[in-house]
């Protein structure tokens, strides 16, 4: 997979219409944008400068996952949450998801929100869950694999703050919230959108989800999530994403084209919106990521076996019920276990008991056969060393943990808190590294380069040998942030941070932007759809 | 293993003599002491604000190492290295070296420095090398296991410049040496010494190693390393470490208490002093770790199994030459392929290349059934994000890689042309996380926490639970540098970075600082020795 709009749409004109980037002088990067127009570089030289990124493809991992406990310290964590399940229960806020189950062999009291579950049924009932689906984006290049050994990053996803370096910390708004998905759309490394960016707070909460999934499907073609926050803003996204990918209903029922995370209210719930969110996209064959949100010593144990339990519970309780409600529909085992400060509560992100819990929510998820979620993330307020070491640690653990769907990918800062621009930069070139990380190590006689070491002899070179001079230019991987310079040039450069070097290139990639192709029928019918839903008065939010 | 000078020694009088903190006022570091000295608060309070860590242990690696290629690649590399070494072979600089080669049954043209191998006399004499050994230490709490599932972290080594951010960078010095030893004495994840922190260019090459392990022997207590810079400097550094460790000749011939790093001068070439080092070393049982450099694009094959052939072969050489002299002396793997970038041959660290090679190097070591050795390395030039990625990618690459023996564990910048204070506080930081990672996840009745989460329930909190209460104080590891105060409060402080904490903490950690306590006979008799060697005039410097 490659992506085709990097390499040959140079030459397109600027994007007119919602398409273009907006130029709200409240805005830094759409000051960013109006300079580079004022002074005409976008067309021709801004191209060329460009970094340069690896192409659109999902790594695959080649490496044994990593066990951090064994197979019989996983099956005491799989017989926990089972009889969590069946012992305690869990409630369902919803009386229609109650229902189903209690009539597919749950136990629910009458009047009451508890439902408890054989071992037996949860285990027979998860059996029908799919291992690997393709999840659809509008653009085919873009379609994803999801499950086995395929990895697919996504975007930062629901900060209620943005941030720049160079006008700080602000709410959420539309103009960020465009900017944000221009720019991972521009990253190769971020294979989909794991919900808004940050949260375009200025539309309001009624009609939100309409201007905010069109402003996803025709600024950028990669695979979209929607958030489950009442049933109709599950079906509007449904019919947005049948109408962008241009299929009939019957196609998407086939084809998963959207996802959903659901989170349980830790411990042991599961609100009404989001029992309709997997009500609504299971019977649809839609994508349901099942993530419990389980911080240990906060809502769940503080030991980590215990807080893993617990999630294992939450998530086999959702998994069931998405194929209770359709055997078959694609569900993803999400793992988010972490752990808080305990003398502050503050919530702690890469640590140390973080990736260890991403590990063994991966063993649980290939012990379940279905894929798995995981994410990047960190609790630092400033893209400083903190903010590095926490993403990597988290990748360490998703990576080597085997994830398939890394949600936050690029641009969580501050425990979610916020996005970050410069963020965006740091962790698409993490992804990047992480990425060559996994690319395999040919040995083979050329690559065992016997030759060249015979010709180069003790003492030697390598820099002329002909076996290095026809491979340098792809030998290794380019980081885009790194600065290998040495002390005194890097000095008189002005001793440039890695964060200082990603404002620009945030600002270099936006300045490069170009909308996606969309065929003219389509983007007027999404228009439409949402000129009618808006004029419908979008949806109550009075829940 | 613990340290007992954090706990027991804090009414202890200030150091006296050489083991204080000298005073330069040129030294940042010795300014800071200054300022704590006239504030009186070095007694009282400064003891009760020092950073917690976790007790001096050593990790042990409780996951299966990585395996980067397959155990059919892994022997490709293997047998391309025992061609190199029998087709090409490899220039020994020195006769004797070549002589013992010879007699052992290696090919050696008379008037020629190339030395032959059969794969079979390869593969016969590191069978003798040892899988595990105890690397001693003056303070028996110290001594370290080298090898098996054991882990060791060393301080940074060998750079020609010192960096804190109060004062820049500035070329290597005693104070800063002395200082850096300190600090490294004082931070539980360092367990040993890589080398001379920084390079005290200060004290003449003829007699600085008598003063810069008198430095490491007096000031600190834990496992130590000598250059490998000539014949009498090993010598005497071994006659040093008798003296401080307290024991006979006899003793310290079946206790290794002092180790040398042997890099080739790749491609394929030993150097004399280098040949000396495992001459003098092996002959009386101490440690070599054989380590070639081998940059990918420079000095090695641009491909990275190539590389890796290239560094096993030299590593190989190395090890059977260890073996011929002394059959069972310790000798470590060691493994340091990285690569170039090659736009501006500038050498690269913690790329994605260095973390492939480093799991690699593991599976090699393991092959062969020795310790390993791999490194924490970073590029960068300030203590930023990069910083972070580049050691945290290190790190994973060694850990994951199985690493037994981690040179530069704390403090290497800048591709190695400097020693950072910061820098040193921050990887100390990622090695108590590391260790941290490393801790089992323990899976019983009572961690599964099934009564805790029956007694808070669906949509309760944990905080206030038997079971969370009786933990808390211990569940988690505590960073010392990760800030997780919410964004206002943060702000509030002045928005502090990691390195700006860094560089509070190294100093309260030299301001408690306490020389550990060495008998009185045996100060003497290592006083008299310098003295005397000094006297002597040291070891020529004309080589």
């Amino acid at each position: 997979m490659s992506d085709p709009h990097h390499a040959t749409r140079g030459t397109a004109d600027e994007p007119t219409g919602d398409t273009a980037p907006m130029t709200d002088m409240d805005s830094p990067a759409g000051q960013a944008l109006q300079t580079r127009r004022r002074s005409g570089g976008r067309a021709g030289h801004e191209r060329h400068v460009l970094p340069q990124q690896r192409p659109f493809a999902q790594p695959r991992m080649r490496y044994r996952p990593t066990e951090v406990v064994s197979a019989d310290e996983l099956e005491s964590i799989h017989d926990a949450s089972l009889r969590i399940l069946d012992e305690i229960g869990m409630d369902f806020l919803d009386p229609e998801a109650r229902e189903l189950l209690r009539a597919a062999g749950a136990r629910v009291d009458s009047g009451s929100e508890r439902v408890r579950f054989d071992p037996a049924m949860v285990e027979e009932r998860i059996r029908t869950a799919p291992s690997t689906f393709t999840l659809h984006a509008t653009n085919p290049e873009h379609h994803l694999t999801i499950g086995g050994d395929w990895m697919a990053f996504g975007s930062v996803a629901s900060a209620p703050n943005v941030y720049d370096a160079d006008s700080g910390r602000r709410v959420g708004n539309r103009v960020d919230y465009q900017n944000l998905i221009r720019l991972c759309q521009m990253l190769t490394s971020v294979h989909f959108f794991a919900g808004y960016p940050v949260e375009p707070v200025d539309i309001h909460a009624s009609v939100r989800h309409l201007h905010a999934i069109h402003d996803l499907l025709t600024l950028a073609d990669k695979p979209i999530h929607a958030y489950s926050l009442g049933r109709q803003r599950n079906i509007d996204a449904l019919e947005m994403v049948r109408i962008a990918r241009g299929v009939d209903e019957a196609t998407l029922d086939v084809e998963p084209s959207i996802f959903t995370v659901i989170n349980s209210s830790s411990p042991l719930r599961l609100d009404t919106p989001m029992l309709h969110g997997i009500l609504e996209f299971s019977r649809r064959n839609q994508v349901i990521v099942m993530t419990p949100f389980t911080l240990a010593g906060a809502m769940a144990p503080v030991t980590l076996s215990g807080a893993l339990a617990q999630q294992n519970a939450e998530a086999l309780a959702g998994m069931t019920l998405t194929q209770v409600v359709r055997p078959g529909a694609p569900v993803v085992y999400g793992g988010f276990t972490s752990n808080v400060d305990m003398q502050s509560g503050a919530p702690a992100f890469g640590t140390p008991e973080y990736m260890r819990t991403a590990m063994i929510g991966g063993q649980l998820a290939r012990r379940y056969a279905v894929p798995y979620r995981s994410s990047n993330v960190s609790a630092a307020n400033a893209v400083d060393a903190q903010a590095a070491y926490e993403s990597v640690f988290s990748l360490w653990g998703a990576i080597m943990g085997g994830v398939n769907l890394l949600m936050h990918g690029a641009g969580w800062m501050e425990g979610g808190l916020h996005a970050g621009f410069e963020k965006v930069i740091l962790d698409a070139d993490l992804l990047g590294m992480v990425s060559a990380f996994l690319d395999p190590v040919v040995v083979d006689e050329d690559t065992l380069a016997m030759d060249a070491i015979r010709e180069v002899g003790p003492g030697g070179h390598f820099f002329g040998a002909a076996h290095t001079q026809s491979r340098f230019k792809t030998a290794f991987h380019k980081p885009l942030l790194s600065d290998w310079r040495n002390y005194e040039t890097w000095e008189e450069a002005g001793s440039p941070q890695a964060a200082g070097k990603a404002n620009v290139i945030w600002k270099q990639l936006l300045g490069a932007y170009e909308a996606p192709p969309l065929d003219t029928a389509i983007r007027e019918e999404l228009d439409a759809f949402v000129a009618r839903r808006v004029a419908e008065g979008g949806v109550p939010t009075d829940y």
